[in-house]
């Protein structure tokens, strides 16, 4: 069941102003982890996917740090862990912190929410994908001489390709061979881009500065195929807690998707 | 040696406000070319790629016809013809116009110009490239069905090999299947997104509605390759004439480089 909740954590004493927010929030996540079980600290350091998100801005006094789940174990565990460290303070760099409240529904915060993969396979289908990236966003890939290349823009094909390869890690259910060749080509050349307009802005995410977008965009599936459309929903529903593209656990490609367009 | 030039064209009477221009300025290009040689604008009409691009704009009274050539035995009969027939006045639509002025050097309007094919190949090398698209530019490529594929995004790739491709068809000196293949390679996977900042909007070309993108982006290519480098030099300066993506007859791509940044 993805997860997502939002810490609101206040300064234990002064007026802090981290400087490396994505970075010190990247550390105590995995501080966190370390106090559940080292091991497992181990194997999701280790991992090339992260089953996790992370975002930290700060508003005044306070950081609001959001955390998003995707694997299935890691909500609980990790929640009682915030709660039982709170009592000594929650370090984001040299500055402790205390947690004044956690938010993990949508009453209680929209960016916070769950919800169950049975809930998200029967996500209404969708032939138009509103999306709005929130922080800058940025794509991945392997040039042929092995170096990476990153990409900066909104390519439909890049963003439903990061949505349906983080459905096909965390699913219980993913689509089969077939199923998945299948929506590769529709993603690859059907998507149009109904509207878009975003700009760049260079972002800090832990050690590097890479470019990444920031706007939104309007994607339009013009055909009719039933199993399409409903990919593309669930592929929205998804990308709330999963993010799109690369570096999601320093806080970029967090997207939401627009339900009533004021465009 | 490609050309551009414009057309200060004042109504002969009345204050028309044509509302296809970019299909009436077609329309005129074609009469002119018929009014050279019936069976040359039979040819170039059958062409898939155009050696031509054609935009227009009104400013209050006057609309401004920019054409630009880039096939080396156009400019000079169509100049002739357009003095000559300017005597009958020319027709946007149900209107006639007549020519005010001929600018045909960068002296006389900053748009246009012309460059031999020899200048252009001595180009100044560039591992960067900054453009502003003045008019919305979108991409065609096509699905593995046939149907065509409009992309209204700036990706690096389809934005230089858009380029290279005009140059392949028009400069005498064409680069050779190597070089090309080499090209090709590097545009598809090299050059980097420095910055960008774009939006959509909606382009009524001739007959069609398509979305297009406007604002601009700056390319970096990391390596330092001296034929890449001369390449994207060249690209650039023939960029000024030949317009990027689909649809320059009826105005769309128009881009600038920008040689002094403000950014």
């Amino acid at each position: 069941m993805p997860h997502a909740f939002l810490l609101e954590l206040t300064p234990s004493q002064g007026h802090p102003r981290p400087e490396y927010l994505s970075q010190y929030a990247h550390g105590l996540f995995f501080h966190l982890l370390r106090a559940i079980d080292p091991e497992l600290a181990k194997i999701i350091h280790d991992k090339k996917r992260k089953p996790f998100t992370l975002s930290a801005r700060q508003l005044r006094e306070i950081v609001l740090l959001r955390i998003t789940t995707l694997d299935d174990e890691l909500f609980k565990p990790l929640l009682k862990v915030i709660l039982q460290e709170s009592l000594a303070g929650l370090s984001l760099g040299q500055d402790s912190y205390r947690v004044a409240r956690v938010l993990a529904t949508p009453e209680g915060h929209p960016d916070a929410g769950f919800i169950s993969w049975g809930e998200l396979y029967s996500a209404p289908p969708l032939r138009r994908l509103e999306l709005r990236f929130l922080t800058p966003t940025v794509f991945t890939t392997s040039r042929s001489d092995g170096k990476r290349h990153y990409t900066p823009l909104p390519i439909p094909r890049l963003i439903l390709q990061s949505l349906l390869s983080s459905f096909q890690h965390y699913s219980p259910k993913p689509y089969d061979e077939t199923h998945l060749a299948g929506l590769a080509l529709v993603f690859e050349e059907q998507l149009e881009v109904h509207r878009c307009e975003i700009r760049t802005q260079r972002y800090q995410a832990g050690k590097t500065v890479l470019t990444g977008f920031t706007g939104r965009i309007t994607l339009h599936y013009p055909e009719h195929t039933a199993q399409v459309m409903q990919a593309v929903g669930r592929l929205g529903v998804l990308a709330f807690y999963s993010g799109v593209g690369a570096k999601t656990p320093y806080g970029m490609g967090q997207v939401r998707v627009v339900k009533e367009s004021a465009w």
